[in-house]
């Protein structure tokens, strides 16, 4: 066998694994990322893998002004939603004067990032990945042996509605982007529910 | 050293890298992609590596139609441009009657599938495309050995236009669309241009 890179060893990855979900569940208690609840546990009930971040997916205006007396950008979250966007919320947070000197109203679907033991092991969950559609998915290999593979979507949706401090588009139009947004987080919630099928069988197997 | 993934042996490697830069060679004959022809070239040029498919960024309006009689969808690109959006050219195609079903106007950054000898050199080459803020980049296996590394961004926008045949934006909109798409396409060839660097000085390394 032919092999290049050095993987972590077993007890090594078994000391991260309870070190970072320990870490985890003191810092977001009260704060589980619901639609992807049962995936996470999934996930972490795997001997050879566990979650480092995810997100189930969502709706975001994010603005961005110059700072006051600087030329320093600032980023702020108008609104964020993961799950569906209401229209009157989102029309409301445009309304409030100053605008800001840009908007822009973007669909981010489900990411999760998982530490793998082996190569071997992040070879299988990215083809289970890639066959539920998620193929922007791909490995990332750390110097010490980190295996860690990102699962990404390919939907998206990034459509800019305030230029220059001014709402560039009609109330007509954002209504139908809310329901475009609302059509893709639905779509990306059936995702979700066919990868989490394919980990349960594969779980399923490796016992 | 602990490895569950048995890499390709150099040989095939060598083989599947010649076949497969014959066969681009006899069909692209022409029709390469500018921006990044030094930058395939300097990959290919590495022993390590090879490219399987690339594209140095492009803006695209793409439609989507039910198709006569059917209710299978069709999709047809109205637009695309490797370089500068012109903005008179994407007000016309959108003026086409009757109009299509739905029309999104989408940037798509560069993005470059290498197929790499090892996993130590896919790792490198990761390294590198992260640095350039290719953040988006992944590893993926194969079963037999082969290790493709994709070199990907988060740039992006993708802005639904046309809804239900009908054109929901304003003319004024659009023109600032298209000067926020050259922008985009303006920072993707600075960050091809800076991967470019990156890669020459890696290249010196290996000599």
């Amino acid at each position: 066998m032919q092999c290049s890179y050095s993987e972590t060893t077993p007890s090594k990855f078994a000391q991260a694994k309870t070190s970072t979900l320990a870490a985890v569940d003191l810092s977001k208690k009260g704060s589980v990322d619901q639609p992807i609840s049962n995936l996470i546990e999934l996930v972490n009930n795997l001997d050879d893998y566990f979650t480092t971040s995810s997100c189930s997916g969502r709706t975001i205006i994010v603005a961005n002004s110059l700072a006051h007396g600087s030329r320093k950008k600032g980023c702020k979250w108008l609104y964020v939603t993961h799950g569906d966007s209401v229209f009157t919320d989102v029309i409301e947070c445009l309304r409030e004067e100053p605008l800001p000197e840009s908007a822009t109203l973007k669909f981010e679907p489900f990411i999760m990032h998982v530490q793998c033991l082996s190569l071997e092991s992040a070879r299988q969950l990215l083809q289970i990945a890639v066959s539920c559609g998620y193929r922007n998915s791909g490995i990332s290999l750390g110097k010490s042996g980190k295996i860690i593979l990102a699962v990404r979507s390919t939907a998206g949706l990034e459509v800019p509605l305030v230029v220059d401090s001014r709402l560039l588009v009609s109330e007509q139009y954002i209504e139908r982007l809310v329901g475009m947004a609302n059509e893709k987080m639905s779509s990306n919630l059936m995702q979700i529910s066919k990868f989490q099928g394919k980990l349960d069988e594969f779980a399923k197997e490796q016992r």
